[in-house]
């Protein structure tokens, strides 16, 4: 027996508790691997995408309203992987759709779970490098966003403050700042 | 008008369409500065908080199952704040119980939305210095819990792969790694 086995859970069967259009909610019945029994929640929803795009020494960047935390974020873009979509294509598709910049070159920095504990999807991020502009957004109707190009010293010094907000936005940041360092 | 005025939206009504011990489901209405409407989600939870934990140039850390992603998962402790509790002394708490170590000093990191399309609440995040082992944990009966020292290179060069996987241990890389270069 490996020694982290005893810290392992078995699902016995799940029921779905709730279903939306960008998540569902299950409940889990599980049983420890000490024997204990228990209830946990799972949100599943298709795989998240984001993409760290950088053009002339700054990020592409979205300003957008986010509307369960209730104000204005600026993120990199990113979105919902289609079904059976590779997210390296999701990612090339949703800088083109949001900012209008076509990605010359897109390279894989990571793949995480978006919250380990409460969901089951995962998280992928991307640079996209090679930037060429169309001009050209295509947005839903409910997608108000406006595009800018923020210097990235301005973006990493600020982060975690005015509408630098979003955690995942974090997460990409430590990717970049982690491969930036190990490329000096 | 602010330029940025015409993104944001106003919430007429809520509904809560899911109730759990560890978070809610909101149904928004919501209508745009622009005139146009549409129904929003938004999980709402009490706040989180990670503590990045440091001893003796290791990172302390916590290997546990996690339910939804159904793996195990080597994560900074971290937890819930308790209802009106100040999110330093949840990362002092959970700190504690969950690895034994008394924190002598807590630094605020930076709070941010765990993720602002979808998430209410906030995250906020700790750096635990001066550490002193006490040798005893206080978990939960189904917190099955191993505390492991890490060396800090070693979390920083493999998050991303095998058990370090987590988004929101992520961002909590990316506040310590800005600040152990700002400190350069």
């Amino acid at each position: 027996m490996n020694q982290y086995d005893q810290l392992k859970w078995t699902v016995n069967s799940k029921k779905k508790v709730l279903s939306t259009p960008i998540f569902d909610v299950y409940e889990q019945a599980e049983t420890a691997a000490t024997g204990i029994k228990g209830d946990y929640l799972a949100i599943d929803a298709p795989d998240w995408v984001m993409t760290i795009p950088v053009y002339e020494g700054k990020f592409v960047m979205v300003r957008q309203w986010r509307h369960a935390a209730e104000r204005l974020s600026v993120e990199f873009p990113g979105g919902i992987a289609d079904e059976g979509e590779d997210p390296a294509k999701t990612a090339y598709r949703e800088l083109l759709e949001e900012t209008g910049f076509k990605a010359g070159r897109i390279t894989h920095l990571g793949t995480v779970s978006p919250n380990a504990a409460i969901f089951s999807n995962r998280f992928h991020i991307y640079l996209a490098e090679d930037l060429i502009p169309t001009g050209e957004t295509s947005l839903d109707d409910d997608e108000l966003v406006s595009c800018e190009l923020i210097p990235i010293d301005e973006v990493i010094a600020s982060y975690g403050e005015k509408d630098y907000s979003h955690a995942l936005m974090g997460t990409a940041l430590f990717f970049y700042l982690r491969r930036l360092y190990d490329n000096q």
